[in-house]
């Protein structure tokens, strides 16, 4: 992507969205301006799905374990358990069988560096249903623009995804310039194991940290130990985020609202099981600026 | 600290300890050499407590607790259950005591910035016993060089301690050039609270991950997604992250010995509950340099 020195931000459309990025990034970085902020504190976070790429139909990381568990190779497990639990397939409902296989695969004794290497695997050749185009084309390129616009004024990046870090991780550093530390998700437990002498970390079906609502800002925190100054969603489970990114001096939150069924979908910020104040209620109430896809953006994808 | 160009490692001997580093460093940035390691892949960990600074007679974060109990304000707690357990106070035994009043200030409503603040307000001020000096003077000045030389040679530098990664952030980047996010250790449990309409983040007096033996090396792996290919401990609890480091790959592994009662203080690496193989076999079984304090040191400390 050229960046153009003129417009920084291309694909972004002319209006109050795109004027809230411009001010913001002057207001903090000129020293002389009284909201300026040195780059140790240009702290930037944003959530991943549906706000750096497509998370309908379906969310990719859930795609990737969809995929994973319907392939055979990886079941290859020699636990007597896990064949017990093949033996005893037929007599269970479909659903626990699913279950059975997703546990087994986060099981069969994967270390952290295989799954990574799955997930490279298969984010090199799954394509999306509706685009017919791999996960990686299918992130937002105003997005991208934006990420490349605050780190050459000297801010850093930062990912909160609730999906697991070590999904992102094989391949955020080339797709979005955010590298594998700077990856903050959830995680399952895991625990160190000795293969042939050499020691590995291995996978385990236990969850650890869910970074979502809450977690997000707890997991900055762990992490950091820094309030970002800008933070990017676009649902429930960012609230909190947003929210923590405000503080007394200048800040940018921006929730990205899916307006654009014919380009991209069309869809609220909140689950269809969330029935307290919407996001859209709080995102007026905070005053965060709302980034609406169909008029705030030009483009959606680099390959429109 | 100013730099010699022709001796970067001023305050170390001559010997095979210094050698093993100035070798390696070689090895890893020549561009023309089979070792060489791209800079995004130098990884170096390093143990705090007694390898960056003095751990004895006392961990410097327990000496911090024990100021911190006997500091009645910071024991000013409303709940009615602490002022309960304080009126019980006559019936309870002496260590209970102290084990409640450690519990009161975890939980009497902290936030992490209040508790950093608190670390900062006593790492100014508070003195060690034998020295009578603060304790971020205690740091070693070898190893002070050799974190600069890794620096200037492209690697970048994670303390990983088992003591709490909020007690070492509020000073690590001015006293080690390590900033908080490249801080990993021991955590408690958060947990996000509203405060008069603004979200801090809450200690909880519940342990949530220990960051000692295997823990440092799913520390490492859980906040990196890297292996390190420097590693420098002391003692039993730096062993696993020291074997982690050792891949295919040129690697350097330290194993800093405390043989040095008049200097410093002179000890073996192991705590006295510990019976299995030495942490000094072990040093030879896998052929980690061993850095002989006393030998090694010209000076240990910068007042020196």
């Amino acid at each position: 992507m050229k960046s153009n020195p003129l417009d920084p931000l291309p694909s972004w459309q002319e209006g109050k969205a795109k004027q809230s990025i411009l001010s913001f990034v002057e207001k903090v970085t000129s020293e002389n301006l009284k909201d300026f902020v040195e780059t140790e504190f240009r702290i930037a976070t944003f959530d991943n799905d549906g706000t750096l790429w497509v998370e309908k139909p379906l969310l990719a990381q859930l795609a990737f374990y969809k995929r994973v568990v319907l392939d055979a190779d990886v079941l290859k497990s020699k636990s007597i358990w896990f064949r017990l639990l093949h033996w005893l397939k037929s007599f269970i409902w479909n659903f626990i069988d699913l279950l059975k296989k997703l546990a087994a695969y986060i099981h069969c004794g994967l270390t952290t560096e295989e799954y990574r290497q799955h997930v490279t695997t298969w984010i090199t050749q799954a394509k999306h249903p509706r685009f017919d185009r791999l996960y990686t084309e299918l992130t937002y390129l105003p997005m991208l623009e934006l990420m490349d616009y605050l780190s050459t004024h000297g801010f850093t990046n930062y990912i909160v995804s609730g999906g697991t870090a070590n999904f992102i991780r094989p391949w955020s550093e080339q797709v979005y310039k955010v590298s594998a530390d700077r990856i903050i998700g959830s995680s399952v437990k895991t625990r160190l194991a000795e293969r042939n002498g050499q020691l590995a970390v291995k996978l385990e079906p236990i969850p650890f940290f869910f970074d979502y609502r809450s977690g997000k800002v707890l997991g900055i925190e762990r992490a950091l130990a820094k309030r970002p100054i800008a933070a990017f969603g676009n649902s429930l489970g960012d609230v909190e985020m947003l929210r923590w990114a405000g503080t007394s001096q200048e800040s940018l939150r921006m929730l990205i609202h899916h307006t654009d069924a014919v380009r991209e979908y069309k869809y609220k910020p909140d689950p269809f099981y969330y029935f307290g104040k919407s996001t859209l209620e709080k995102a007026e109430q905070y005053q965060w600026q709302i980034v609406d896809m169909t008029n705030d953006w030009k483009k959606i994808f680099s390959f429109e």
